[in-house]
């Protein structure tokens, strides 16, 4: 089972939800990300939030449409999005997609790559129109390309990331040591169907990126 | 003597870039940040980059208005934003901001938040339309309110940040320690005119936001 969460950040970042539906997939709405989904034809299986950012008769009309609504208070030590993402780690072991976590407030960005990061190891991604960001532990991990998103970029996370190895890639590399406030790793390229990072210490995140920006 | 080096993000997340404007102030213009600059109608004292992402017409106006352009070849182990702060902070120790570093490509923006991590210490600003984003070393640091920004969020860079305390916050701490992961800090707000937040080890960043996004 894969769980895709669709948080409430700006609207036009958003991918057509659609071709992430399947049979195997629960959609999850955080606050106004739940209107979202509906407009999308979409039907969540559980929708969190305290909802303060839509109007008194949407949430009316949400309710009434999602008994399952789970309303929490606005002042609590959780974001709306880790009350869900919490929620979603417990259903599944299997993929988890954050939508509509990018954009506007950057502290909502970054609350959600910390969210990332309290479940770092898990397969958790963060999705926008432009970019997928994930987050990962030392291993060997595979990295199929993926012409909607042409740059693939690595960003230390811990202090120091040991023997960083990358093949299969434009600007290839072995056994690196990189530290946090390098940019050394900012846009590199696959150029064969599928390539490898690796490391033996640290965490790191990938973020797969394209030039594309639609609107505005 | 202010150094303000204007990026190549989308344009709709700048502010009016003349209300930064000033005597002591410094423009600087990166790629097509520098086109940016102009539109405005400020001159840069500098400009650095490719250009690849300007056609060659533009290309050819902006080297006949600003001879001083420094054109750098596209395959490099630099950003471009990278190289300009490279500079910045050889010619200045005062305030140095960042426009058009945000939005788009997240690459983009966490290797921005990189170079802040650099120079980690000086005072560098990343600012949008809704954010200013600042890093800070371990110490007493006193933050003034601001109407356009709101929300005052902190978020652990380092694994840990030690004895973290907020005076004049809504949400007030004292002495409490922070971990990567920590979604704690998020979405916080100034009661006075002012506030201090300490701490005495690790590094943290700070986002002050604003719920405002004007278009679209």
């Amino acid at each position: 089972m894969l769980i895709h969460i669709v948080g409430g950040g700006p609207r036009h970042l958003l991918p057509d939800l659609r071709s992430y539906d399947g049979n195997d997939v629960q959609w999850v709405g955080v606050d106004r990300g739940t209107k979202a989904l509906l407009d999308f034809g979409l039907r969540p299986v559980r929708a969190f939030g305290d909802f303060d950012s839509l109007p008194a008769e949407e949430v009316k009309r949400l309710r009434e449409m999602l008994p399952e609504l789970d309303i929490w208070p606005a002042e609590k030590d959780k974001t709306d999005m880790e009350i869900a993402l919490d929620w979603a780690v417990r259903q599944t072991d299997g993929a988890i997609r954050l939508f509509g976590a990018t954009g506007g407030r950057l502290d909502h960005l970054f609350g959600n790559v910390e969210l990332l990061l309290k479940y770092a190891g898990r397969p958790i991604e963060l999705i926008d129109r432009q970019n997928v960001l994930t987050v990962h532990l030392p291993g060997v991990h595979t990295v199929a390309r993926d012409d909607r998103y042409r740059y693939v970029s690595y960003i230390p996370i811990s202090e120091t990331v040991a023997e960083l190895t990358l093949t299969g890639f434009k600007y290839p590399l072995t056994n690196c040591h990189i530290s946090r406030g390098s940019t050394l790793c900012i846009s590199n390229e696959l150029i064969q169907s599928s390539g490898t990072f690796s490391f033996s210490e640290g965490i790191l995140m990938m973020i797969r990126s394209s030039d594309f920006a639609g609107c505005p």
